[in-house]
């Protein structure tokens, strides 16, 4: 079965689909743990915490974002680079900015046909302990939950179409 | 004179220019003022303020982010709606996210020669009284801080040429 679909008519549920695809990846291949998709609500509210963001754009543009409660930030931060962290820093931020980026990265590979649906920016994370983040007004987005072992996240899409 | 420049040989400083040249015609178009480049450091540090980011991604990748001071970001939402505002908001910030989507399609167009040299993605907006902003450690990157009547702020770029 081939999920790719050509663009001009892809939806937000095609797009979560593939979303669910390359977090099953990511976790397996950067992490080495199973993941299961919960509801966001599920996930401990962000801020205080750690978001890391990745723009798109091409035939759709938007962003995807990861928001961290600073305890899931810091214990995928630590598998991942095998040194342990207490607190959210710029090295647990960059760990957290090679995570979206190869998510949005999955997300293309599994969304895309044969051509590029988008191209993806240089991520960038924000951290603090109070902060809003906000999608403009008309997008399109979806929120979906994540548990693994090292903690929950909540991963937001947002898109617009052109 | 054609500032536009191949793909494969830009530079910061080129980037740069282009970004000048943007702002000079947002701040014009948007909000009818003067503008001038100044020293980042002589701007308000943020937070507490809000932060709108604008990834793009093609040629090149990276992303533009804006740093207001709230009352900068309140002055400037006051002038583009024609209402008032003391606070940061969700219309504030969505204000500020279609600013600083103007400016990466300004730089775009000022940068790009014949070919687009980046797509532009969603804008996403963040508010808050306590959150840093990261940049990837490999990334290059400038800072530049911008007068204008209704007060001042700063703009990031920073991109990873491929």
């Amino acid at each position: 079965m081939n999920s790719g679909v050509a663009a001009d008519r892809i939806t937000l549920r095609e797009l979560e689909i593939s979303l669910a695809r390359a977090l099953k990846e990511i976790t397996t291949t950067m992490f080495n743990c199973d993941s299961e998709i919960i509801s966001a609500e599920k996930v401990e509210a962000v801020p205080p915490g750690l978001s890391a963001i990745v723009g798109f754009g091409g035939r759709i543009s938007g962003y995807i974002a990861i928001h961290f409660p600073p305890k899931s930030a810091c214990r995928l931060a630590s598998s991942l680079l095998g040194m342990s962290f207490d607190e959210m820093d710029d090295i647990v931020a960059d760990a957290m900015g090679e995570m979206v980026n190869m998510l949005a990265g999955g997300v293309k590979k599994f969304a895309s046909c044969d051509e590029d649906l988008f191209k993806i920016s240089v991520p960038s994370i924000v951290y603090g302990t109070d902060y809003y983040t906000r999608a403009p007004k008309n997008s399109e987005r979806l929120l979906i939950g994540v548990q693994t072992e090292f903690g929950s996240f909540s991963v937001q899409l947002v898109f617009a179409a052109h």
